[in-house]
């Protein structure tokens, strides 16, 4: 964790992105880590957890980071939260809430907020098109033998 | 958004990942789009949105995605929901729901649910470590002149 808040703090010095940090370890090693890069990459979706699942799925050669944990210097974000459950990481360790994530003015619990809503009262507008057509893909994906779940 | 069923059913006929695609828009022109690349570039947050919005916010060259659309095959998870806010995207169009993602498999709804749990109830295991640390990183955030906000 002091190596997550370490990150955090570097790009605070550097000017590199936000003052966030993330180390993904597996047996006792660090796997994958990294600072936020949204600004200095312009990449909406690099939060620093992103950026180290990345990272540790690229070095360990696979989508499944199972047997790793996260070490993240502020609760995850509903984006990364949802990016820790689709890696099947073990366990998940933050220091800052999110709502001192909200006090320097991140909008992780407005987030929160919005994603617990029925989609017609969230401020994101939605709207359903083709519906019929999408599940048939879906269909065609059941009865496809030899994918690769995930 | 028959680009984007066309990109899922691509994906489906390929191989080359789960049965999703997105197409981001801006004044009516295409300036991202993705299919699913979770298993064939072992990138476990490399979902359709996901892609789409890379490809976009790099063509844009910037992080503000405002003034833009979203066409996605399938309603986002969660952690596309969060890259969609966190890209600021105005609008978004969805074919398929994640409960027909769930029949086809996926875990979508399981992570909506989980999400709104507390971090006590959840399947992840979430543990505080460091809190005061990670806040002073903040609290250094919020005294940084010329930061850029995202």
């Amino acid at each position: 964790m002091a190596r997550a808040i370490g990150l955090a703090a570097n790009n605070v010095n550097s000017s590199n992105g936000g003052p966030f940090g993330a180390v993904v370890v597996k047996d006792g090693k660090i796997v994958g880590e990294g600072g936020n890069k949204v600004t200095v990459q312009n990449d909406p979706t690099a939060h620093a957890e992103i950026v180290a699942i990345r990272q540790a799925a690229k070095n360990l050669g696979t989508f499944d980071l199972s047997g790793c944990e996260i070490y993240a210097s502020c609760e995850p974000c509903p984006m990364c939260l949802g990016a820790i459950y689709w890696s099947h990481i073990d366990k998940l360790y933050y220091a800052a809430t999110k709502d001192d994530a909200a006090k320097a003015n991140f909008d992780d619990s407005f987030i929160y907020a919005e994603i617990a809503k029925p989609k017609d009262q969230r401020q994101l507008q939605s709207v359903q098109l083709m519906r019929e057509d999408a599940v048939k893909v879906f269909e065609e994906w059941i009865e496809t033998e030899n994918k690769i779940p995930y």
